[in-house]
């Protein structure tokens, strides 16, 4: 009998981009495929315009685009075939999500693309996923703010980029074709930045997942914090589980992180924490000082160890050296006796995050060390394997900002002492040496 | 704080049905507001026919239904307005969702359901649900099947019956006007019973979350088994929660359960257990003879009683009479310290219920007292609040059919004496005599 939190799907999907340059094309198709990652799903982003700028001597600037130019028109045919190629390779392999991420603007274009994977992939399905936005100052502001670092333009200026880079859409928009519904192909199609959607012959799991991924996400830029609860009665006696108080220290930090939140700049702040007694402890003095609304998850509750609870990690590993063995080997599916294992996590905390993402207003998390593992890898995008392995420190605060298609995070160690580390780690299970510099960058 | 398993929505919104008659308006409208409410959203739906056939003396013949004829035609559409200022009634009030069951076939018509929902409410959102079937044969079939039974057709043959209500659909077909995108509106559109669908600006939470729901579900007719384990030693000791092994009386039940399913004629029946030793031990004997495909969930574990488990209700009564009485106040959402509410279990198995309303094959559910509840209640369509005193005695196989709109239940004792019951009972908990008739019926 197989055991998981889901059903696997053996689903084998080609989401092809269609869109203008700067419509979101890579953005939506790399936050998509994160997100599947996150949830077991194997997704990858094959991205032409990447190809291009890696294979070197070959010119960006906007004649490269212009469709009189034959040789050039060549060549990126070369680079948009050579993505989808890689894309089928994927999907013929361990993939179960591939993202074609090119303009595919033209009917034929698209025509070749249906042909070419149905001809390589039985039962392969097919969906067009075009972002159309009319607002031209939205589309400006994506050109400047994304467009002109991205390696294209080095050694322009601001102004002579974004010439070149509209010159380089005109170009494109002379060939442009928007699906129609005559090309009786499955579409979702996203209306100025998500304010309509139209969807179309559009089925089956992991895509009726998508498009209420897509239909819940907004491109708002704001703020997400995470910190640990303070310093426990459990952390103290480095016994994992139970539902302890602050200790003094704990207290300590709970006050430290209300001065935080009054320096840092955030209108609106929503407070989440978890049911347990020491988030809510936590996030006390921030929530009466600040008269901040709070929200009390369930699904933010650490990690349930089951039949381990209460116990220190020294002793599980001398009683119970089956269970130290075992999660040794696996700990990210190593699930306690009548407990979780991170891959339940994952399964329960998948509709907070969908709450997360729907909000526009900037989030203050105070959760527990295995929760937050679990989702500041959604937003960094790590492994799953590797979740159990990122540092959670204890009285550190970790800012994660949007940051273009990905995001960034910024860890603020309180100086607040706690039991188990003058690094103030308070990991009673460290992987390896402590030594977490201040700023990560998510990779793509 | 609030603390909640999910963040309340307070969005209005007016669903309004369009189609011809027989195309699973009303079984569409039905199943979405019973998932709706099962989630904790006030959901209702508000049908003009149900309205003209209760009230005395309407005809009901396919002439009423000619446009032609202009007296029946106010008159229908009296109820159809009765049925619009119910909805809106509704949602004035403690209304969510509100499904305005009718034809609504003509775009005068739509367009004056628009009007008057925006000039009382301010902010609802109005999405046109439509439902497209040119699949004849199926019409045919919805016809036989349930337009017959509706009391429009009471001392008539079939065959009449058959031509009458085929005369009364080409009535509303030289009138029917499919929405169309010029009338600028969002709508969802299924096509061919969930072949295909179309959707046009359509946002927010609950929608997102109904055009998820509606993506994932189909017509296909197959029945749900659901059964608890067998007696367990925990059982015996009349203790809660654990996870100990059947009893004699259990591994006996094991083995009926076995006879019983090779008894009843399903092909390709799939086998779900959770993941704790009692139901697995229930499922082996019928796993193993009959060769059936298995799953274990971890989403069908028993709830969790936090704190409490491995007692007894008499020892949480006389030990603990705060948790006894905050129970006995509120058990829906009583939450066990450091454990789940029965609310909680909505949100656990909810990614569960999906995928068993995606999966086309019969499914036998072996689970645990609180879960199946939980679980019978989606189709049963119980109110959340009576949830925890559904019964749900030890050695029973609950049958759930599709019928109609709805379902019906139908209960088999297998006649294995379990602890605590002549009858076969086993809750320690039960709260009222236990009086079980066979069959059931959930109520629309
Ligand atoms: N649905 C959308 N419509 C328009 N812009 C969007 C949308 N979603 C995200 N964006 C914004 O688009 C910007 C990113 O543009 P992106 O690089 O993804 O465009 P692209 O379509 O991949 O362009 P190119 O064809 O040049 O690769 C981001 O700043 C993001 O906020
Ligand atoms: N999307 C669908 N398209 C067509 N038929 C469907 C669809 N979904 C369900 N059905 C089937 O339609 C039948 C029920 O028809 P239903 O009574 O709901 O139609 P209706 O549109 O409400 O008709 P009426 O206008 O006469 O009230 C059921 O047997 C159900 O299986
Ligand atoms: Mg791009
Ligand atoms: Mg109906």
């Amino acid at each position: 009998m197989s055991a998981s939190s889901h059903l696997a799907s053996d689903e084998k999907v080609l989401i092809v981009m269609v869109g203008l340059p700067a419509r979101g094309k890579s953005y939506i198709s790399q936050k998509v495929a994160r997100y599947l990652r996150w949830r077991g799903i194997s997704a990858e982003v094959f991205n032409a315009g990447k190809l291009r700028r890696e294979t070197p001597g070959v010119p960006h600037r906007s004649d490269f685009f212009n469709p009189d130019n034959e040789e050039a028109k060549k060549r990126r045919e070369g680079f948009a075939l050579e993505a989808l190629n890689q894309s089928l390779f994927f999907l013929e392999n361990e993939g179960n999500v591939a993202f074609l991420d090119a303009t595919n603007t033209t009917v034929e274009r698209r025509a070749l693309v249906t042909k070419r994977a149905q001809s390589r992939i039985e039962d392969i399905q097919i969906v067009f996923l075009e972002s159309i936005c009319s607002n031209e100052e939205f589309i400006l502001r994506n050109i400047k703010d994304l467009k002109i670092c991205s390696g294209d333009y080095e050694n322009m200026t601001e102004e002579e980029a974004v010439s070149d880079f509209q010159r380089r859409m005109k170009h494109y928009n002379t060939v442009y074709e928007p699906v129609s519904d005559d090309e009786n192909v499955p579409y979702i199609k996203i209306y100025d930045v998500g304010k309509e959607f139209k969807i179309q012959k559009v089925q089956g799991f992991i895509l009726s997942r998508i498009v209420y991924f897509i239909m819940n996400i907004h491109t708002m830029k704001r703020n997400i914090y995470l910190s640990r609860h303070g310093e426990s009665q459990f952390n103290m006696a480095g016994k994992i589980g139970g539902d302890s108080y602050l200790s003094h220290n704990g207290r300590k930090y709970a006050n430290c992180l209300a001065d935080f939140v009054e320096q840092i700049p955030e209108k609106n702040l929503k407070l989440w924490t978890s049911t347990l007694v020491r988030t809510r402890e936590t996030a006390e003095p921030m929530s009466r000082r600040l008269n901040l609304q709070g929200h009390q998850w369930k699904a933010l509750e650490e990690i349930n160890a089951g039949t381990c609870d209460g116990m220190t990690y020294e002793e599980i590993k001398t009683e119970l050296p089956h269970v130290h063995a075992a999660r040794k080997a696996d700990k990210y599916n190593y699930r306690y006796e009548r407990g979780e294992s991170y891959a339940d996590l994952v399964e329960r905390l998948e509709p907070m995050l969908l709450e997360l993402e729907r909000h526009k207003e900037p989030i203050f998390i105070i959760g527990h060390q295995a929760i937050l593992r679990v989702i500041i890898a959604y937003f960094m995008g790590q492994d799953v394997q590797e979740i159990p392995y990122i540092k959670m420190p204890l009285h550190t605060v970790i800012k994660v900002q949007p940051k273009d298609y990905t995001f960034t995070e910024t860890r603020y160690p309180l100086n607040v002492p706690s039991t188990g580390s003058g690094s103030s780690s308070g990991d009673p299970e460290p992987k390896e040496a402590d030594t977490s510099p201040l700023i990560f960058s998510s990779s793509l």
